[in-house]
């Protein structure tokens, strides 16, 4: 008979790992995820396969999903976003890049012959993403902040005005957090009377916090965007990549196709999805509400402009965006980046300080920076 | 103060919700899943933020995941199926679809002017992806069983061949559980003195299996295909689609892109990717072994038997494939097919003998049946 133990030595493998994961985890500021969850409760779904099996808002025969709970996720974020009423869809992905792909397909293929514009602040993910796609596309330079530089983003769709124009909005850059402006990028289409366009957000980390705080940045539904994408393993938390991807309806169904197999209309990019995300998404939601994620938020902001001054404080040349929960600063040295796993591009470093980061980590860091800084001189 | 507990009327959603998901799962014979599975001794790796960004085999910043097991479990697959030494790559999918789009983007990067040829028993999802990736193709008639039409193959390369040739074989097709002739393939490819082809190998269903009985079909690196797919859900079963896509690392490395953002040369599709998945197939390898996983397909192939046999008896017109756990026959009426969550496809329904079904479910499968054929006499 089969048996559910493992041998001493894999056991043993298993353990060390998960000690690792658990101190590594103790020790992170520079990525963005929250570490801050608690999903006890959905573990008894874990004993069953779970798949939500094609296009959530389509019937399907396999009947061990959580659909229903996913088509909820899906209308919380279409509302937040102001997404037009009767004219929403999308679905729960595997992460900010699916929902990024998936933006960008419907884009491609309501306008096949569209030029892609986007900063050069974008993740790479987006490059992969149109290189997949085969999507011819032009890079706009940035502005200081990371923002993307309007007058350049004019400039060169006025030179391509006989293309129909794509626009990859940045709501939260990778590096430095910075909001592309959507309703500044399309008085810029209206200037140049560009007919055939096509907006899509890439809110993977600012998107839902975006939508809580006053004043609220330029970046959903009512400001100009076509879809939307976000991260549900970044401000909400979750053990394993999710996220969320809204688009209007009667784009979407421009797309359809047929399914026989199925019993469903499927135009998600993969077909057999996770069935345990939405889960967490639900239950953050639920748990939480609009108030709390919205405390959630400003725990997060506050903590953003305490490690802003205690940088400042010992003398390091930190700043952030406007509203922003990324804290950007000269990398510092190869150890703590790799203790406190931050990032660096170009020698530029951040901390993202995500609900779950206390001034008390930041506190730990800054007694780290000191130390190195005591040892230098 | 956050908390975790749900209202009532949430918790309630949610505790119908598994009774529900409980109840499905005890009765479906249609699906390719496995829900023999027990990872409980894994659960407290779901307490943390796990994410395999980027390629498994370069190492990264990002130090809460499981790349070492995944690593392992690639290696696991790549001698399974016989890659050639020091000359294999791959990684851990959402899925199978996600190892398919793997491979065509792989042999579109290598050939891009190719033609793609498939069987009309292909699962949709091979075209969703093609049309993705923006790739010409041919769909190729398919014998009685299900398995690509050879002839009509080699006419139709014959018709093009001025163009490189992207095959994309079936090893176990969804409806029939039909296996294409890789070694059969190839030999019509050299016929007609095609230099430029690649042969992916979807093998989602039977990959596992089909490395491990008596004669071997042709489907692996040895026997000429160049990438091949699996879906870790269905032979081996987890609670989350996943899989394993395994590719030449040559071929791998002519499209990789350095990527300075999460010090890593990122070529998978997405980029943040489920750490958890890889625990639950490194788990089931250890735990089986290939004596363990072994016995598995064969329990599952006398299931096979056992299931026609039975509906032959009961004057049901049942046959299947060589070597194959699907047993197919007419789709019964509607009540049964949502009862046993039975997909139909033009008057064609299976059942599907994974691991966990017994005889016992077939032996109820069989009365419902009996007991409509007599309301019917």
């Amino acid at each position: 008979m089969e048996t559910n133990r493992l041998q001493a030595e894999d056991q043993e493998v298993l353990d060390h790992l998960l000690e690792k994961v658990k101190e590594q985890t103790e020790l992170f500021l520079g990525y963005p995820v929250s570490k801050d969850f608690d999903y006890q409760n959905l573990y008894d779904f874990f004993k069953y396969p779970m798949n939500n099996l094609g296009d959530p808002f389509v019937a399907s025969t396999y009947g061990v999903g959580s659909r229903e709970l996913e088509k909820e996720v899906v209308q919380f974020f279409a509302e937040l976003f102001r997404a037009p009423q009767n004219n929403w869809w999308g679905y729960v992905t595997n992460g900010g890049s699916e929902g990024n792909l998936y933006g960008l397909y419907l884009a491609r293929e309501l306008h096949p012959k569209a030029m892609v514009y986007y900063s050069e602040a974008t993740h790479y993910s987006v490059q992969k993403n149109l290189h997949l796609l085969n999507m011819g596309n032009i890079v706009i330079r940035t502005q200081e902040n990371g923002e993307i530089d309007y007058d350049d983003l004019e400039y060169t769709i006025r030179m391509n005005r006989h293309m129909p124009v794509i626009i990859m909005a940045n709501i939260g850059t990778t590096m430095t957090e910075a909001r592309d402006d959507v309703a500044r990028i399309k008085a810029i289409l209206k200037k140049l009377a560009i007919q055939h366009y096509y907006i899509h957000a890439d809110a993977a980390l600012s998107g839902t916090y975006s939508a809580l705080i006053e004043p609220r940045p330029a970046f959903d539904f009512e400001d100009g965007a076509d879809s939307i994408a976000i991260s549900g393993h970044k401000f909400f938390g979750s053990p394993m990549p999710c996220g969320v991807v809204v688009a209007k309806k009667s784009n979407r169904d421009r797309i359809a196709r047929s399914v026989d197999y199925i019993g469903s209309v499927d135009t998600t990019i993969t077909g057999s999805r996770n069935g345990h995300s939405p889960l967490f998404l639900w239950h953050t939601i639920k748990r939480l509400g609009i108030a709390g994620l919205k405390s959630r938020a400003m725990q997060s902001l506050a903590t953003a402009a305490y490690t802003e001054m205690k940088l400042k404080e010992i003398g390091i040349a930190a700043w952030r965006n406007q509203d922003a929960i990324t804290v950007n600063f000269p990398t510092p040295s190869a150890t703590i980046c790799k203790k406190w796993q931050l990032a660096a591009e170009q020698g530029h470093s951040h901390i993202i300080c995500m609900p779950n980061v206390r001034p008390s980590h930041i506190d730990l860091l800054i007694a780290d920076l000191e130390a190195e800084m005591v040892l230098r001189n």
